[in-house]
């Protein structure tokens, strides 16, 4: 089956992100649709886009982030429900990683939460209307809030000389940010937020645009101060992702799982004193015990194409799981990914066996993630 | 710029319909993502799309239509309070084209709702997340629901021997179904609901299938049944729709707009005694009056191809709106489409200019809607 389709966009239904023009003068060869939003994924080969990040630096279009904000009287206590985090250690100018969650403890997103002020709040979304889910649950909720989506459009800078990428557009401050930390700065009159985040495992940041008639702009001083460096286009990185095991919303994690499957734990605080939605739902499951485990995989044999459905993995004779995303990993030289199968399944060592479209039967072995130690050094090569 | 891109589909994020394997068998071109899903978008030639509809009969996979069913002892009340029309007036066995409106009348949606019975809805989506707004509002709403995606897909049938095909397969009863009216049957022993619905203006039919194991196999007995009719498996036809008025939701109305905005007011039940989401704002909009229309229009000159953003609507200099769908109509020989403007550009008659991307400025004039009056006789050869 052909997965290099031919996408007519029929009419204006997909927005079209600021940087749309930059991407297609600078080369973008495919899109995708993320958040109603078309979303430059290739710009050249996925292994040479791979190769470019781990030794130099890349630039991505991710405006699909879009930015749910949230203000008013109410807006900390409202966004604190919101994700079973703990807001109240999020000091201003601080950032996480969080799981918005449903009732029944589903993960409904997984978005970066910056702290704009006491009551002020992004999120920048992964692909699910997050803007209806807080509006709805404000209805009733007795907070005075008001949410909207914010003129935000992200970029990400990603590789080991972002660095110097940062430092030459903001200066040595804004390269030393720690970790989900940001500032709120201009360049050349253009206002922007800066965070050391992104979704690489390598070295990072995101700029976040907060004019979206200035995307050109951005984008080009931006290629500008990156050209000593090397900095290249390129779409997000699914092989780095999955080295690192950083999981992909909608694929590895849907409104049907929940954090105790996925290894996502620690985003729920148990020390926190205010309620939220889900706690109860996950206190349970936290009790229960996961039924289910999404377990790293290698996967034998020749390297592989990245799936585009997820396999179905097998124990004996019986479909047991599903393979959300297996890639092969240059640098490890070997197919790897994930698997979420019943817990008792999910142990290392535990022998699978996955059925891959078109290719047919392969074995497969339960192993740690994530895949790639950031402690470890592995040859950039 | 270049529209016909390369969609890579990296990765198991976007599902796919029932009726994915059926759709590549068939030869399908082109797919859009809907919802999240890979939506089918093209067979043939567009405008060979469109002849074969307005004179044979089609076939369209629209599985991402995605369902939401509420049921539970407070089914109806909850979704009485998600839309403006009254659905005491909407008997078990019926349906209703509805608009989902938020709290500031902003639409969120306009699926066709199925009442399968007294506390059991359907509600066949728009490209928006309304699972999430529903299950947002229903949090704090004290009313007895759950709400949940159901397995279920519709496909549609249209054109003028949509009849026979849909009378070969369930007989003269369902043939004869009224606007908007349903049953729920089996078809070699696949679950299904008929509607007489559909997004054309032309004659026709949705079936939706209620097991997603059987996608393959209802597409071939349809394609069978209609094979001495000429059905051909097609995409949505943006030109019939535009014809006959139909707006497309995400381009000619979004959430910053409301029904009075978009010519929907018959959407408003005056009389509707019970609650429900945004009916403050509206009353407020239509005693204020809505400050922008969406205007008919017809563009001067050759032949366009449909736009993919919204061109710029001019009046004098200035640009005073935006031009949310154009096509040109092969029956009409006309270039016809929509342009929000202010409502004091949106009269018959009107004088005014769209800049088309790459095409430059053409004289547009404000016409009635819809273009092809279904009462009128046009050839249609």
């Amino acid at each position: 089956m052909p997965f290099d389709m031919n996408l007519v966009q029929r009419g204006a239904r997909l927005r079209r992100s600021p940087f749309f023009q930059a991407t297609q003068r600078h080369g973008a060869k495919a899109y995708t649709v993320y958040n109603h939003m078309l979303f430059p994924i290739r710009f050249a080969d996925f292994e040479e886009e791979y190769w470019h990040l781990i030794n130099h630096v890349t630039l991505w279009d991710v405006a699909v982030e879009r930015q749910v904000e949230i203000i008013g009287p109410d807006a900390f206590a409202f966004t604190n429900m919101l994700t079973p985090r703990d807001l109240s250690r999020c000091a201003v100018g601080q950032g996480r990683y969080v799981v918005i969650t449903a009732e029944d403890g589903g993960i409904i997103n997984d978005p970066v939460l910056l702290r704009l002020g006491e009551n002020h709040f992004w999120l920048a979304l992964a692909d699910s209307d997050v803007l209806l889910w807080a509006r709805g649950f404000a209805l009733n909720s007795g907070l005075r809030v008001e949410i909207r989506e914010a003129d935000v459009s992200p970029l990400q800078v990603q590789g080991p000389k972002a660095k110097e990428v940062v430092g030459a557009l903001f200066g040595d401050a804004v390269v030393r940010l720690r970790y989900y930390h940001f500032v709120e700065t201009v360049l050349d009159g253009i206002p922007v937020v800066v965070t050391r985040t992104g979704w690489t495992g390598e070295v990072g940041y995101e700029i976040y645009l907060r004019d979206g008639n200035r995307g050109d702009e951005l984008w080009e001083r931006i290629m500008e101060a990156g050209r000593p460096h090397e900095i290249r286009p390129t779409g997000p990185c699914d092989i780095r992702r999955i080295e690192a095991g950083i999981l992909n919303w909608g694929a590895d994690m849907t409104l049907g799982n929940n954090v105790y499957e996925v290894g996502l734990d620690y985003l729920v605080d148990e020390g926190k004193q205010s309620d939220y939605i889900g706690r109860e739902a996950l206190a349970r499951i936290k009790a229960e015990g996961a039924t289910r485990k999404l377990a790293g995989i290698e996967i034998e044999g020749d390297r592989i194409e990245m799936n585009s459905v997820a396999w179905r993995v097998k124990s004996g004779g019986d479909t047991v799981g599903r393979c959300t995303s297996a890639i092969y990993s240059p640098r490890l030289k070997k197919n790897i990914g994930y698997a979420m199968v019943p817990a008792e399944y999910s142990a290392v060592g535990t022998q699978l066996r996955v059925k891959m479209s078109g290719i047919g039967e392969r074995r497969a072995t339960v192993v740690p993630k994530p895949f790639i130690d950031p402690k470890k050094e592995i040859p950039k090569t």
